[in-house]
């Protein structure tokens, strides 16, 4: 398997005009290495949030071009496997998270991540749920930085980005160019105080793509639902759009009338929040399985 | 089992010096009958939204004292089974909803509920998940239209209050005085168009209460997690509500301090999203029982 090295292979924005720094076929199954969002900046409890470069947060592997991919596909990438490091990070600072006017002073933690658990003291551990914080594309226009979320995906710290689901992306420039990283230990929807358990590590992707389809913003796949993300400045200027999108998608991909398509989305769809703390919030509404059994019905 | 009649049985506020309509004792079984949230208004599609009086609402039977339930408790309730009707209603009208502004008339379906699902077309059908949309008690003080939700309760609109789950109440009144209303056939999380699957139908609870405890607004529980719900005018302030009230409740009950709680709100618990369409919203926060294995742990 393509092995792609985090070292001098990552960017801090998510461009128009990126450069490829590897190149992938279809079909391929490839292993990408990253940093934790804060690229490698943490190596004790005593470096607080304030010392660090704020500039190169959330630095994405990549970009990636895929050769055979053009604007008329959508990017389809199948989460195989994430890896992670034994150490995973939790930096507070005040003003950060839902909560953050509580908080009085920085705090670094480094807490070990071992048999599948990650310990916040010696008697205190949760379960370890793997997911990619950062994923995304060129986009069409101009240049985002990679802690930002939006239509070309980026920071979408959505918590079904994880290995057994698929995440659909937009192609607005030519072989895609995508890029990851930001992977999470584990993160609760919502991302409350700012931060997941920030982590090193290594994804298995197999690369593909659906021919002749276009889709507007990120969509990920899990075995009961797809779900269609959106990032907006408010959560409900972000459901709103999100509602906008997909009741003109089960419109067209079931035939059925915007009054059937805006009851369906209230009776079997639900709203879920990503994340809350981003300079753009995240909200996905999955749509299930047994109301759309493919993406594209026809 | 008791079986309580919609009949003469009904209110359509949540007020503090309300008189019961029944009584029932702590650990019985009882058998709740209630309208749709129209109050049977509805019998035709001929009969439209602005046609129907309102301020009778998601009215709900009850309220029923609990013999020995005080103030020093929490009322819980064990959701046994929710029977419904055969037919469901949805009304959407100009305004209603996150959409709302798309709708230019009102309009009526009545949807067929049989063999566990509902019917927007001879070939258009979801899985039928019943659930209780107003469930509530007797108010510290004032009066509460049983449309919205609140610390009381109320019209939580929350698609986890189903059988199989508990609700736990607190107790501002002696004896409790709950009441419930309002079953959907179906609801996604949001309630995105303002409507759920209306129908009337039969609710079997179990009634008990964990004594000398005090909670401060409805709690769920589910098989995998206790969901702390808060409601509010906005999701912000309804977010940040439920985020102060789950690291307390952390804060306490594993015994740790406000930062490790605050971390663990945030890698471990998610923010989920009840309904963005009644006068406040509904958030719950779903603490997983892999981190808090009971909700008083001492």
């Amino acid at each position: 398997m393509k092995f792609f090295s985090k070292k001098d292979n990552t960017i801090t924005h998510f461009s128009e005009d990126m450069k490829p720094n590897g190149t992938v076929q279809l079909n391929e199954t490839i292993v990408v290495e990253t940093y934790d969002c804060y690229g490698g900046q943490i190596d004790s409890e005593e470096v607080m949030r304030p010392d660090i470069d704020l500039s190169i947060m959330n630095q994405a592997t990549g970009p990636f071009f895929v050769n055979d991919l053009t604007k008329n596909d959508v990017l389809k990438i199948d989460i195989i496997n994430i890896e992670l490091d034994s150490t995973g990070i939790m930096m507070t600072s005040p003003g950060l998270g839902v909560l953050g006017e509580k908080i009085t002073k920085p705090m670094t933690r480094l807490l070990a991540v071992k048999g599948h658990r990650v310990y916040f003291s010696d008697d205190l551990s949760i379960p370890v749920r793997p997911m990619i914080g950062v994923i995304g594309v060129a986009p069409k226009e101009g240049s985002f930085h990679c802690a930002v979320p939006g239509n070309h995906g980026g920071n979408l710290d959505t918590k079904d980005i994880t290995a057994g689901n698929s995440i659909y992306l937009p192609v607005f420039q030519e072989g895609g160019l995508f890029a990851l990283g930001d992977l999470h230990a584990s993160m609760g929807d919502g991302e409350l105080n700012g931060t997941g358990v920030e982590i090193n590590g290594e994804s298995t992707l197999f690369i593909t793509k659906l021919a002749h389809r276009r889709i507007s913003a990120p969509i990920v796949e899990t075995a009961k639902a797809f779900m269609f993300l959106e990032s907006a400045n408010t959560l409900e200027g972000a459901i709103e759009l999100c509602a906008e999108r997909v009741t003109e998608h089960l419109t067209g991909q079931l035939a059925i009338n915007f009054d059937t398509a805006y009851r369906l989305l209230s009776a079997a769809c639900d709203i879920q929040i990503s994340q809350v703390v981003n300079k753009l919030v995240t909200v996905r509404i999955a749509v299930p399985k047994t109301l759309l059994p493919a993406l594209f019905m026809k």
